[in-house]
């Protein structure tokens, strides 16, 4: 800990988390970390609360010079302003800059995870010798953020980043999303666990350890268990990891190829499938890049807390007037 | 004709043509401007002596402050060499823009010609209101150039833009880079010019118009030929030219979601295919883009010389020290 500097609060509302930590300008790792499970079924009213709570424990009486805030859903930087959870209803249009601000009495920058991660391991993970570099989230759904030229680049409409998205298979699965073939319907562990599910209703013999391992309790899939399987030599899960990885591939590789980062950092669940895995989704983007293409595809360093080390860079940048970041 | 201010060279090595032009600082237009066709078999040496006349034609006796070129094939914008020409041998790895300073005594810029072309016309044409774009050319390859905060995107291994070959289709028709179903593969003049030939020798029926437009010489099939029969009807022609404005709109759809740049300029001869293609690109486009990614997809203003006014950018940089474009 080191009382010398200004003190910076970094904050995270994950999809099923919160997260409050202090850190001290110049200092290194947290002046104080608390954690707590966001309730099943909350309001944005719950959550709200919950965050105070955790903020006032971690500031312990002291003044913020600057609030970040990485937020689990989309929110405009620009304006401060959450658009929606996915998770929580009532945070629709939250202004909610400026709601910390008014409590806080301190300066707030907010962001979206995906971008909060990607500037959270530019400066303290996996990139932090780059000036460049996407990261990517695979979890239960497929995000990207963006740092380019050492600043996060959020795009005109502020929403660059949308991997999950890219179309790399028109012939492939319908998405929830309305088209075919996303990355995020291919790659994402809850498509891989649906589209397990629904072989093993059609052949309970396509997949024998999956149906094993399940004890016939296809609820019970996820993308762990198809990844689990996968590595354990199920046909059935390692089609479908394989599928996932491949989506992936191409469009990390197309990625490369239109932006040239030099660096792609993954992280998320499903990254944690092994070797089998990373060894696709690599050999996928070599095919992919064109010759002249170089970039490296390389695992996060900072796990979960990756959106919340971004927050701390929002937060300092917030203090300093919040031209950059 | 402005005399008060810097004089800069703009010289672009086209694939088949030659440019050089000076420009006023502040002047508007060209102050001089020559044209020459790059002889077809010639050689590196043969370009060379060709643009030196054309530069001295232009100077007219007068020193430039500033040189900028736009190069059409891969150039090392930091360390201002050619990597090769597709067009023209003996380019490989020539240190173009020390040769220019040695030989004018001028300090110089070279780019490849999407950057230079992205540039151009972020600054002089039709994305002159806009800080970020990017810059598609659709001709016989589809390349790309990005301009990001009002400077020229070029990514970490300076190869940026290369959307051309984005895999869209996976089960898609092989292209020479070794991918199937990249956009250039299905979207550009020559590829469904080839394609129309195939169908047309599997099956002289397949293309009424085609074969009656090329005179029953196949080798007469070029894309615009493709174009001129889909608008007739023809329906050859006219599947292949919606598969290849759909593979276009496939891969920048995908470009915005991912970089979300608000304006895509679209330059090059095939996108001079008429309303057909043009509504069949931007319904494409609108079908992948997700709903919060707003881009607007318009053609390029500066035509042939969109190279050229980035070159000019270039070489008024490069006067000024290069920090900056």
């Amino acid at each position: 800990m080191n009382g010398s500097g200004a003190l910076y609060l970094a904050l995270d509302f994950g999809g099923t988390k919160l997260t409050a930590a202090t850190r001290f300008a110049g200092g290194s790792g947290w002046a104080a970390h608390a954690r707590q499970v966001s309730p099943a079924g909350g309001r944005m009213a719950d959550d709200w609360g919950l965050m105070v709570a955790l903020a006032d424990e971690v500031l312990a009486g002291r003044k913020a010079a600057g609030i970040g805030v990485s937020f689990g859903g989309p929110a405009d930087f620009q304006r401060g302003i959450v658009l929606l959870s996915h998770h929580v209803p009532g945070w629709e249009q939250m202004p909610l800059a400026a709601r910390l601000t008014a409590r806080y009495a301190a300066p707030t920058l907010i962001d979206n995870d995906a971008n909060a991660a990607a500037l959270g391991e530019q400066r303290y993970g996996a990139g932090s010798a780059r000036e460049h570099l996407l990261f990517v989230t695979v979890s239960t759904g497929v995000g990207g953020g963006w740092v380019l030229n050492g600043q996060p680049w959020r795009g005109s409409s502020g929403v660059a980043g949308e991997i999950g998205h890219m179309v790399v298979d028109p012939d492939g699965p319908r998405c929830l999303c309305g088209k075919n073939g996303c990355v995020e319907r291919l790659a994402s562990g809850p498509y891989m666990a649906a589209d397990a599910v629904a072989a093993l209703v059609a052949a309970p013999g396509a997949g024998p350890l999956l149906w094993e391992k399940s004890a016939a309790d296809l609820t019970r899939i996820d993308g762990r268990l198809v990844a689990a399987c996968a590595a354990a030599g199920d046909p059935l899960a390692r089609r479908l990891l394989l599928r996932g990885a491949r989506a992936l591939g191409v469009g990390l590789g197309n990625a490369a190829n239109l932006v040239d980062p030099g660096l792609i950092l993954l992280g998320g669940g499903v990254t944690k499938a092994g070797p089998l895995w990373w060894d696709t989704v690599r050999a996928t983007v070599r095919d992919i890049i064109l010759p002249e293409v170089q970039v490296a595809i390389e695992p996060a360093a900072l796990g979960d807390d990756a959106p919340l080390w971004g927050a701390a860079v929002l937060a300092a940048a917030a203090a300093d007037g919040g031209r950059r970041v």
